[in-house]
């Protein structure tokens, strides 16, 4: 069977037909080096255009990682696509969705269980990098508790995919004073956010 | 702030608009109950008019499942996404990609570590049902394998993402005599591949 099968020779030809294709003339350069992994992830180059985004995000989220803030996931398949290679300081990577506390906490609450992990993050909000890529509830829940004082984050990729409360909690996201990626609209997901946590860890390409 | 938190009612809203704007129609009622998780995991109903399948395959998939066949996936976040309460028979999900043995290997078959970790799933491939989300190379490798003698799966979902081979991949499994489901062309991915398993493990929407 006649295909390529190396693995570096596969990204090198993916990401020059992602930068022959996709218009990245509408981010600057640091977001658009993060754009082309995400649309790596979903194999369509007009992602692009729904991604928007605080004009300090990537700098934020890259000073943050490699001074050692932890990334912290909604989703365990989050977690999972984080390439641990790429982290600068060994970043821990976290999802407190299994953590057996979440059922009550979610019953307590009223809300999902992607949205009552959150509450235990605690502390570690403070200067992290979120990575949202699952569950618009779990983005509201972000919003709900930092604005009743929780630490700040130093950027948040709001990523959730779906039909109900997915664009919304994004756009809530990108009316905030923290610093933000989205894409907006209906798409995302945990394989776009992961690919966009693993861009943001290291410049390789 | 205002927002459905109710788990079960977000999951009802989210399938009732996809059954009301997605085109089922061209789908047998199996498969249109597998591809509603699909585009759920997405967030795009024009998913579906990419959806080609063997007519069997569900059939084929839910019986092994049933019967206890392992699943064996191509990357970690596929099987991650893989709710484990919706598997019928507590079956095995297996992802060799991170076993010791896999760069070796991949040095010596000249292939990527995604299509040398399929060389590791021997004698399981039996009746398995397979799940590629990610690598093409390890879906070329797959059919590879099969047709020098390697034993045959239940049922194939392969669904790579990307822009080398990814589309090629697919319709290579599409033209084989296996069971197979797949997203022509570029898109697809783990979480899509993720849902397709857990439509098949459980008829539950």
């Amino acid at each position: 069977m006649e295909y390529v099968r190396d693995g570096a020779e596969i990204y090198r030809r993916s990401f020059a037909t992602i930068r022959a294709e996709a218009d990245l003339s509408r981010l600057p350069e640091d977001v658009a080096r993060v754009a082309v992994r995400m649309i790596h992830a979903c194999g369509m180059v007009d992602l692009v255009d729904d991604i928007r985004h605080s004009p300090g995000v990537v700098t934020a989220a890259r000073k943050a990682l490699r001074d050692g803030a932890p990334i912290l996931c909604d989703a365990e398949m989050v977690a999972s696509g984080v390439t641990r290679r790429r982290l600068p300081a060994d970043n821990e990577v976290i999802c407190t969705l299994r953590d057996p506390a979440v059922p009550g906490l979610a019953a307590e609450l009223g809300n999902t269980r992607s949205a009552a992990a959150l509450d235990l993050w605690g502390d570690r909000l403070d200067g992290a990098v979120v990575a949202i890529g699952n569950a618009p509830t779990a983005l509201f829940r972000l919003l709900e508790l930092i604005a009743a004082g929780a630490p700040r984050p130093a950027a948040v990729l709001g990523i959730p995919v779906g039909f109900i409360g997915a664009a919304e909690s994004k756009e809530a996201l990108a009316a905030s004073e923290l610093e933000y990626l989205i894409v907006r609209g209906r798409r995302g997901g945990s394989a776009i956010t992961a690919a966009a946590v693993n861009a943001l860890a290291s410049e390789d390409e």
